[in-house]
């Protein structure tokens, strides 16, 4: 059956707009399955029910890829977190597979196979030892019914160009997304060269994911674009950024935060929040648009709730919610009632209920 | 099986800290299978696998009780929110209580029926019109295999009177909680004498949920108490409050607040604001400490993390979860690693990232 | 002339409104003539033309009296603050008579001789070591030429109530004023209370000042009128709170605050604010409504300006300012000028322009 | 006398550090003697004492020049007012020069007279008639005693440029300080072509005053300085920003902020934010560092204190200062006696107070 799908892009080149899935590792570290600080993926293996359900609700709320479930899932990263001694990265990256096949296939959406950085390229920065380590991952996916891959959250151009390399020779569409500022890479190469050397590398479609807010995440696709152009280059453009606010980040993004990963749920997106996201996003010129950490399946339907004229349907989680809030309309307290438009939410400023915690914090790299 | 298991009574009798479950309306409404606005529980039947998965979530957070999903499941308002035109009110609670026991059958848990405000009582005040309805679910229930009630979200205690006394007919224990704030319920009564009124009644347990944020409930819950021991009553205190910050609310709770309710993420608890909770409450005498609206699977582990000590275990999902953020003992960056400890989480007060976003709001009822 | 002069309890009698002048001590230290941390009166001998300056100011504002800048001139206090080497605590009261006298004159203005706590009061608790004190005082006024007296500042009733003892004996008319919170004074004396022990030992007047803010203040001079009812005894109202918004303080008010006395800056009240407090407390029935520490000028013009129409007149100063903003109607910016008109500064709620600094402290007492 | 004080030149020629004044004109509306929205001079003849007060308490705070208090004082804008019907601005200006020198005679101060944009420069645009009327004002000053000009307050690069060409004519030194934002002056003119064209015109220094705050004006001096350097030419720098914290503003400064000018108590900074502002602008190479709407005699006192090192001395008004908080250690609370010390006052984030304020607003012109 899926072989009558199409792929991504065949969709992007016809000038669709794709709507990503959200944040796996911080959604399921809140539903009790991944370990916050390690952030490694064997939930695919020890608990396959609830990576399935996470699956399904982005599906339902309107994605149009499901990412494997297969984070920091290389055998260096595993071993150092120490969380699984019985289960190999092979083991979780097959099983990760088959999880997104299954419920893609409940629906119209295609499977990406994720690859991410490796800690041997800090402590190694051996390009045979870190493309050895996307090979065997790319081997595993390649057992596996998959349609593209997904590069992402490199912080340095070169490790992510690396895997291009790698993952191009598999035949199939890449995408490639750096987890950076607009102010460049972790060497100070700037959005705009990186750009230009993924798609050299062979990357099909390229952005920017995790690590900062929507709207910073956009003005650094923005570079990337304009670089593209500059070097007379052709790309699709990506963009999964973080379900966070995090407006006084620098360089090293919400890692640098006091509240990172434990106290960031005063930072969350509304829905909102995302219908803005989104409208600019496209408006960027960005087609293919999803999320990361922080954004929940409500998140992902907001998206597909903006862009619903363009696609020219509503995703199946649309059935319950009132777009804009138009389910108030019946509520029992009239002023509840009077917020049953979309102007209400537009302009609403939400308070945080926190009066003894500021409103900004000072970076770690500050 | 289960009937080897202890019951409710039995358990909070012994002096064991019972955990209760978290919020599922709100939280399944984000995951797209509630209709914010409407609130009713039809998921049971329409995606049993959402349901079932975050009673799982919740029991692999150490919840020692789950509820069935019934909320608002009377046919007066299920027939008003237009949601399920072939589904009756009984199909979904029987649906739900097989939900729930199915789950709590997967560790040590016990199923509790749960019963809440009807339309009717406040469009008709009848008492025979109000008392037949609750029978009707009652009844429901009965025909499968739950532990005991609970009585919740009674914003008058003469509703949550009579649903006690006709569920105090099956036999089994009845624990009532109303969502009410320390001036008392909607018709001016005290919570002291809501309490006694209700232990009157033939409540085994009493308490608050829902409405306001933890520390304002558990003040309300010590002047039921209060308010039992002037009337030389006993009874076992159970809560069940917000997961969201609400300083400013008055009278009618969140629902006051303009962010309710598509806008609260900002107001969201952390984790470390639910140990504190926890440990409030346990200070107070309440033996039955859970969530309502807010409360995600994390904030349950954190309830039981927090009563660790007292209940001689950890929950299962605390093998992903390092105490106090001990996991992030060896993470890359340095500033992070120095996180790891206890002190740092319980003095950060969090940044909201929103800096033309006021602290508190203007509730609507002031 | 002056005894042309309708005295305080005449004016208060005829039931008209009173408006006091502000703060002293701090508005000087900030213009450079008082130290913080000791706040003694020095300046009264060492740079008359400031304080003058600032009576003017006040006077010009629409202050019906002028105190003695004599806060904290007793001979114990001086000698702690080590600031006066060459000046007897006399000369400073003789010197603040004068000056104030002066102004008083240039309108129709009163001159109350002002006395506050001792430090005597606390190391040696000896009434008769206190009234000493006292009584050396009043005689330095006594001197001079003053309409009466105010007791303030005082933060045990017990201290006040010997004051007024003492000022009594000088047949000139006494107003008494606590530095307390709702809760009562620092011994724990409730309110109404301490307003029924000032009446009693003979004062005229009694209220609140300074260390809370004006809504604080007058929920506290309320719980006073409500004493003095329920004693079946009469005095008039006062009540001259901090211009400094203070909602999170306790039991020693702004002492408390992280801010004090040197980033207070944040917390000032706007006109606007001021407006709204000097309605309330004339709502509240209190009748000599002014300033403590925080007012300046402006803000008692803007009593002056709410309570215009009681007093059939607008202060002096008002030939300098647009009521609510009217004088913008001209500016160059169309959005400047839309702010010329009432409903916008009632509804305009600030911003701080300091977005790394919560808006709540936790004070030093709780 | 005055001749034997040395000049502004000869000062920043041998690399001292001079302190300007602070803002007259809204804190002399706050004193009851200006009126926002026109902010005109008239005082200087209506109310001498209160205009010889304000310059008493900069001159005590370490000021070494005094400005004349004549902003806006151009026929054209006088008129316009409405303020004075029997008034001339000859008048305005001749007082005005008098009351500055008298006081500046009192110490070791300048007179520096001040001219200010022209309404009829935006009207007609004709460089004959502005011109004419700085010829006009500059008339009034030289039939009095001054010791340099200031041309402030422009928003147009081009204007300034008129007025320094009328004044260079004087033979005086002149001072030129535009009221721009990094961006540029309102014809989009960037700071460093601005600074160019000032000093191409005859100013000896030039920098920034009003509008921004002090880190956001220091900033733009910076640029003004880069623009000097690249086109080879040399002259001092100055700088007199808001007193107030305006990090969201753009283009059109403090008047875009929704709280000017009646609500900006809030933004008001502390002294310890000017220590800050001192050292900055020192360390950028400012040497004339000032202030203006917003700094009130203890501002300036901050600045004097901050380069009391440099220039060798401490100001006058700092008798009555304990250095960083030096004068609480003998306070009677334990936890006020806390903050005598330089690195609680350093690290103090001041609340509000406010918590249903926001901590930033949306300028006017976003």
């Amino acid at each position: 059956m899926e072989n009558k799908r199409r792929g991504i892009l065949e969709r992007l080149n016809a000038g669709e707009v794709v709507v990503g899935d959200g944040g796996y590792v911080m959604q399921l570290e809140r539903r009790g399955y991944v370990k916050a600080g390690h952030w490694t993926p064997e939930a695919a293996v020890e608990h396959p029910e609830a990576v399935r359900q996470l699956h399904r609700e982005f599906l339902r709320a309107g994605a149009n890829v499901l990412q494997t479930f297969t984070f920091y899932c290389s055998e260096d990263k595993l071993e150092i977190s120490g969380n699984v001694t019985n289960i190999t990265g092979a083991q979780i990256n097959e099983a990760a597979c088959d999880l997104a096949r299954e419920v893609a296939n409940e629906g119209d959406a295609l499977v990406a196979g994720g690859v991410s950085q490796t800690p041997c390229y800090v402590t190694s920065h051996s390009e045979t030892e870190v493309k050895a380590i996307f090979k065997k991952q790319m081997d595993d996916f390649l057992k596996k019914d998959i349609d593209f891959f997904i590069v992402e959250y490199f912080e340095h151009v070169e490790e992510a160009v690396w895997a291009v390399e790698v993952l191009k020779t598999s035949g199939k569409p890449v995408g490639a997304t750096l987890c950076i500022s607009p102010q460049g890479d972790m060497h100070g190469v700037p959005p705009g060269e990186c750009a230009v050397r993924l798609v050299r590398a062979g990357a099909d479609i390229v952005g920017i994911n995790c690590h900062l807010d929507p709207l910073t995440c956009i003005r650094t696709v923005k570079l990337m674009k304009a670089g593209l152009e500059n070097a007379g280059l052709k790309a699709h453009l990506m963009i999964q950024p973080l379900g966070f606010h995090t407006p006084e980040c620098n360089h090293t993004g919400y890692l640098s935060l006091p509240e990172f990963p434990f106290a960031l749920e005063t930072r969350s997106m509304t829905r909102w929040d995302i219908h803005q996201y989104a409208r600019e996003a496209y408006n960027a010129g960005i087609r293919y648009i999803g999320g990361c950490c922080g954004f929940e399946p409500y998140h992902i339907r907001a998206i597909a709730e903006e862009v619903a004229a363009e696609r020219g349907f509503l995703p199946p989680a649309s059935e319950k919610h009132g777009l804009w809030g138009a389910a108030l309309e019946m509520h029992t307290k009239p002023w509840v009632r009077a917020r049953s438009r979309r102007d209400y939410w537009e302009n609403l400023l939400p308070a945080s209920g926190r009066p003894k915690c500021p409103s900004m914090a000072i970076p770690a790299d500050e």
